[in-house]
């Protein structure tokens, strides 16, 4: 039996999956990214995961792929920059190569969620999607014709970057108004403490500090406290925004929503839903683009990794 | 000798071009759209310019591509929706082939473009391009690895009702503070009258009334006056702005800007290169995004439509 292996580079730490070509998981686990050794003790790391991963199954390892955070090269599997990892023009893909002795590819990480979600997850029924992440920033992947769109030089797709408010809020990239700005759990969590410094009557104080809410604090009062809701609403129109700006310039059958935030389900999909529906370019008889929340969880970056080696 | 017919269907006029797959032009004409007689009306039309130009020419038709306005689904080749030809779900790509005999591809107007300017014109050396039409809206065309990418059901890529300014100007579209709302050639135009009239002293009256000036009047006076300077600035920056997005979503090699605005030249590329390269994300060593003038003028929308043939 053939099968592949997919790796998720994180902060702190590395998850592998094996899976064969249908998306079955065959085993999982981790190692410590270790990058603060450099990249070299990294992939020792790694080749230490795959040697104990293949050690519990039978068959044989037909390729590996790799979803590593920061700038990507994919073609020549290239990190150009990593912040997080301090690895800067490392070659990832030949070092893993030459201590796996199989071919690998490499992509940016979100890229590899995106493929996960489209592939195995909450895409698996479309040819057109994209994964929207939640999280510290907002990031993304883009799928077309069920295959991963990296952009020219793979230097896109940073989603988070495309500005929706003019002169708004400083962003790191050293623009104003970025969507993440708006539409991270960062920024939620940011809208929540501020709200509740306004409103010194909000019932969320009496389970949270400003200092201890968190992006999921206005949804857990947004039934019982009108703070707490106008937050949601607040924050669900900026998403909502970016979000149809993507559908009119890609028109994908289904944005995936992935990060913390979108543990919320419903109480986040549906009202957004029902913006897209009615905002959408051309309207929703059109071609309908539907906004659900990713599937895979954890598990996404992984498998989508090992779907690189697919194509 | 193999050739192909493209036509790109206008308001008024269809235009048509014969030429070989490498691109050489081998005959143009054009004729009276005729849609105010309805959708059959207007394909009589264009088989009698077929003929024609097949009169001209020695070799086999092998295939026609048409550019058509609105909403097009390019799979069956129905024109979905197109408010100026009067036209809605009308069967254009099977009534064409009936009457010229050979398979037919239907594309919105904006992608044949896109599509030949990536092929012939000022794309031609790339393999990832934008072009970005500024006129009456703001519409475009986005082709990746050599090829148009039309969005999901081919509904996208409105990225002209792309959000840069929430709570901004309301658009046709439904939403406020579309890309198109401030970079169209409308939008120039607009704000140029509005200068107008809240400085009676500048240098523009001598020539034009806030009734006669056009997208051309700022730039032509940019030099000697400084309202008219503002105005250009002013206009640059939100250009910049939508551009800038657009390349942090694609990252293409270049991004060529069509439309009549598109005439003056360095006088717009070389400020919005500028902050192209300062404000890009991940910086411009990573991989330049290119700003040039698209070079086929109305020549491309033609040599586009053939060219969906040729794939």
């Amino acid at each position: 039996m053939e099968y592949y292996l997919g790796l998720d580079i994180g902060g702190t730490f590395v998850k592998g999956a094996c899976m064969t070509a249908e998306g079955n998981l065959l085993a999982e686990d981790k190692c410590d990214t270790g990058c603060e050794n450099g990249g070299y003790a990294m992939c020792d790391n790694i080749a230490a995961l795959s040697e104990k991963l293949q050690s519990k199954i039978k068959g044989q390892l037909s390729g590996v792929g790799v979803g590593c955070p920061g700038m990507i090269e994919s073609s020549r599997g290239v990190v150009k920059f990593a912040g997080n990892l301090g690895l800067s023009n490392f070659p990832l893909g030949d070092e893993l190569a030459k201590r796996l002795g199989v071919p690998v590819k490499v992509t940016n990480d979100a890229n590899a969620a995106a493929l996960g979600e489209a592939r195995f997850g909450a895409g698996k029924n479309f040819k057109n999607s994209i994964l929207v992440t939640l999280g510290t920033g907002v990031g993304g992947g883009i799928i077309i014709d069920g295959k991963l769109y990296e952009g020219g030089s793979s230097a896109g797709t940073e989603i988070g970057h495309m500005v929706i408010e003019r002169h708004g809020e400083m962003c790191t990239c050293g623009r104003r108004g970025c969507f993440e700005r708006y539409s991270s759990a960062s920024a939620l969590t940011r809208y929540t403490k501020h709200a509740m410094e306004e409103d010194a009557g909000s019932a969320m104080w009496g389970k949270y500090t400003s200092d201890t809410c968190t992006g999921k604090t206005a949804f857990e009062f947004m039934n019982v406290d009108r703070t707490a809701k106008e937050v949601v609403d607040w924050y669900i129109k900026y998403l909502a925004c970016g979000l149809i700006n993507l559908a009119n310039i890609f028109r994908p059958e289904v944005i995936m929503l992935g990060g913390g935030v979108a543990a919320q389900g419903e109480r986040l999909t549906k009202p957004l839903q029902k913006i897209m529906d009615k905002e959408i370019f051309g309207g929703n008889d059109y071609a309908k683009v539907l906004v659900v929340p990713a599937s895979l969880g954890n598990s996404a970056g992984a498998m989508g990794a090992a779907a690189l080696c697919l194509d």
